[in-house]
């Protein structure tokens, strides 16, 4: 089961991060020119026959982002997990807010792209001070060489921990967010139901964050 | 010469943590009762005598926090420093945030208590989302044993960078709040005004931030 | 129950950080001046009324260490645990590697004197790098204000996952040390039989090291 | 001037991670099968085509490794640092112990090889318990993106302070390994020449071990 984003985007994605600034230099040219792949993709963006040959090459690099709501002394009230649908279509899984650090970006941009992308443009993160993720990650394509897994690749993931200040409007094939409160009986549920490793993160989040 | 603050409070501090919710129990009989000291102090509060009986007898638990503005992707921008006058009236120095955790008091309830002390009610603070410090400074009363020397005590500094989100108003000793933009030349400057190790701190703090 | 440990040495005790080099300095004089509390301490013990008292009045900074067994890759493969008869004598508990931090005494030296006092000479402890502690662990001695409990006492621990290369031969009070491989069923049996908050700062201590 | 490592192994490298396990299971037949690069390369190992249009492609997961002298407290006491040719064969740079991180090979795997093949396969490195580097180093191909670059790629680093209990014995490229006393005068100088950005990962480092 794919559980980290797809990350070929759809047609209305391609601008999800340009008032990021990185990419304001960037020509009508640029965009709609094919790289012979027979897709029209943005910059760091890759067509899927190339990516998925990338995947199978290198590890490649990931931000694994846990939204909480904080108290106004910073001790965390609320987790978020996203409600979405699988590939197939068939199934809701719970997962994180996730996805891959794109070539030439920045890790701060990584994160508040892919949050931007599952909460809206309205949530309002609080990004980290430091780019010390509470901890790393390593997805494995063969299930069982670590916690966590995913079919596709060999994936990094750095983690981190971010407030969310705003109001958050679920995006494309996220259905649903859903805020839990760390101290009640839900968290254990939400847990069970993430896989591939996502419940282990959230529980690696909240030992870190002494919740 | 004193570093950190001096913890006995004068008679319009009592209540400066007392919107802070721990204290709103107390009753008026509370803060004027005499603890056989001969001074009426608040909860938490200890007079001069045994504060300097105890500060020659255990590691006293202090917070110090380097106040920094970030832009919208976390980056620290500012770092804040703060110019008072030294006990003897005549200097002024070049400091942190920083005080002692009182009893019964959390970490996260003294780093908000010191902030607003020294920056006022709207400063609006974002406070970490877990405790564990950047760094933990070590002061002891011998000159040399450690970076950070405080002649006063023995005292084991918790360390924090702490963004600033609204208006600082430089309370009591504090003559004014600085902010500076830490790629520029006078962060040099800034540090070298910084006696005691608090400098140290401040250099450890923007290693910590990849400024 | 008193959780952590009795800083009032007894007699067989007093030395048992000598070889740490800090005490080199002492002469026998030192030892056995009476400092007019009517019991013979040495330098940065306190007696117990005096200790009581200020238990009373400021937080107490603590150290506390899970020590490990690790792989040849760094892995955790084995905590850690003392039991060790409780004050009354009646009963048995399971703790970790816990003290207060001495006056004039650095963190690394409260670390390492801690663990020869609770597992010996030849432990060969591998201490950290850095001093930042994988969490901060607040001791209330009103129950219900943290996951952490002392009757006795505020204190804030600085918490520590420690290599130990060596043997370790359980001293004093401790009857014995168990070493549970965390992937196991013993794990959950072990935590919970751990009391006042200790069971969590080991929890964190594997969320942490990713086991 | 390329910083970090060349990936694609000389004949004489490619068995240097093979007494890790990971590789245990590789015949000869894995070994010398040609696919299709008309190079023969190990599995992990890409050839010099294909690793170049990847590094123009996603971000390449590396780890840095700040190699140190301990003492029995745990404080630094020498940092290392690799003199070593540059690929044009005329200057001897400084740098730091760095490589990219293989397909299906484990962050821990990494550092490990990485330090057996430029310190030799008795260092004896004390791996990290945690994961979690002391900073995270972004590598663009584009000068002043970051204190970092990287002319081949974009490289996303952890970087690791690791303790060397072992005796060093410099590998292939690698013409000696120096240590420094922090303390000393030669650690600025160090400093200045390391390029590309390994310097400020040097003083990152020291000021995370707050020497």
């Amino acid at each position: 089961m794919p559980v980290l984003n797809d990350e070929v985007p759809d047609d209305d994605d391609f601008d999800a991060g340009r008032k990021r600034g990185e990419f304001d230099h960037i020509t009508p040219e640029d965009i709609t020119q094919d790289h012979g792949s027979g897709r029209v993709t943005p910059p760091g963006w890759l067509d899927g026959a190339e990516l998925g040959r990338i995947r199978r090459s290198v590890p490649i690099a990931y931000v694994e982002v846990v939204p909480v709501r904080t108290d106004e002394l910073g001790r965390v009230v609320r987790v978020g997990s996203l409600l979405r649908v699988c590939d197939d279509g068939s199934i809701v899984e719970r997962t994180l807010v996730t996805g891959r650090v794109l070539y030439h970006e920045t890790v701060r941009e990584a994160i508040a792209r892919n949050i931007a992308k599952d909460l809206g443009d309205i949530a309002l993160p609080v990004l980290p001070t430091a780019l010390v993720p509470f901890t790393v990650a390593e997805f494995f394509p063969t299930p069982g060489m670590s916690p966590y897994h995913d079919e596709r690749q060999h994936a990094i993931a750095l983690c981190y921990v971010v407030p969310i200040a705003g109001d958050c409007k679920p995006q494309d094939e996220t259905l649903d967010l859903e805020w839990i409160d760390p101290a009640s009986d839900a968290l254990e549920r939400c847990l069970d139901q993430m896989s591939d490793g996502h419940g282990e993160i959230l529980r690696q989040a909240l030992a870190w964050a002494g919740v």
